[in-house]
């Protein structure tokens, strides 16, 4: 079977990279700086993107392109309830976006309205490392109820990355989680990486999160 | 690019389900009630499968095959010091089992020296659900800071399972988390499911599950 299976994966993923690599021409060509957000199911994905858009609100232009396994609008309601444009894709059961369904999102947008595009992937630690969808920054989302060995257990996701929030903070009183034994597998893998502390119920650490994604729209913008 | 895809990726799963079929018949043969155990990461299939373990020392003779993405034994280190067996599975970077890789396991062994085999799957709440491994019950642990959304989000996972477990009930006070808009969601995609609502940190609920694990052993070897 491998011998079969092999040569048409790299076309698949050699063809997803070629339309990666034009989405992430076009984000630039219209000032768009694009991250892509994984994290675990229920990591808090959307809550850190709606902590994001509360706090960038009147500063910055954003849309959410949000990625589901099924045609559920949970998440995508709450975006647009919060006033921010939301296009979702459904994956149709898929576990990981590709480039070919942002590229479809893309077209849904109008692309010179924004200044930061958040990609919302589909909750899963391990396929969407490897597809490159035309974002200029990965970010996970981990968070302390998942425990602290996910670096060692995930590690190809870890590796990728420009910025991890550790999510969920506020519930580090009443879960074993070793911060020191977390993040010395999270650097053992990824050392230059930005990290931010978070609980989006207390609020903490939003404020340096989009410190730090801000700097990032503007440098970009910049050239 | 479809086209070619598709029938490739039928005859891979048509070639697991035949090998599926053979590890189902071969552990039926040999006595052996065999589960699934599928689940987001950090939802704590570890954990559970250490007080399953623990309840049911002296009772059943229990295996574990261990599916990790990375080669790492922290689980199967925990497994093996609780004094079961562990097989580790190395998927290397794979996003779920297949019967190939049971059917690996299997072979390294005894099988008579068993009833019941755990099988813990990759930390993922979307491929594995479409990978027959030759188990005779699949079960699901969900886990409460995941947030009570997640079967409206990922379906596909819920509709296959013969149990559910609602795993880290202890963090409820903490936690916004709707049972009755979880369960209602479980329901409606799988009525007929055994539900426990579950802590390893209380001990909360692990006596009813090892009583129906146990029921299901018996009456797997009663034929």
């Amino acid at each position: 079977m491998t011998s079969v299976r092999i040569p048409i994966v790299q076309k698949i993923l050699s063809a997803n990279d070629q339309m990666a690599a034009q989405n992430r021409q076009l984000f630039s060509d219209k000032g768009i700086f694009t991250i892509n957000i994984m994290a675990s199911p229920g990591a808090g994905k959307t809550s850190v993107i709606l902590q994001t858009i509360k706090a960038l609100s009147g500063k910055l232009r954003l849309a959410v392109i949000e990625g589901d396994t099924a045609p559920v609008t949970i998440d995508a309601d709450k975006i647009s309830m919060a006033g921010v444009p939301a296009i979702q894709i459904n994956t149709g059961g898929d576990c990981h976006l590709d480039a070919a369904m942002v590229s479809d999102a893309m077209k849904a947008m109008q692309l010179d309205d924004f200044d930061l595009v958040i990609i919302e992937n589909v909750g899963n630690l391990v396929c969407p490392a490897s597809f490159d969808l035309g974002q200029h920054a990965n970010v996970l989302i981990a968070s302390v109820p998942e425990g602290d060995d996910k670096p060692y257990k995930y590690p190809a996701i870890y590796r990728g990355l420009h910025a991890l929030i550790l999510n969920k903070t506020d519930l580090l009183p009443y879960i074993p989680f070793k911060a020191d034994y977390f993040f010395a597998g999270v650097d053992a893998l990824n050392p230059d990486l930005a990290k931010f502390p978070m609980s989006c119920m207390s609020g903490e650490g939003v404020d340096a999160w989009v410190e730090w994604i801000t700097a990032q729209v503007k440098k970009h913008q910049a050239g």
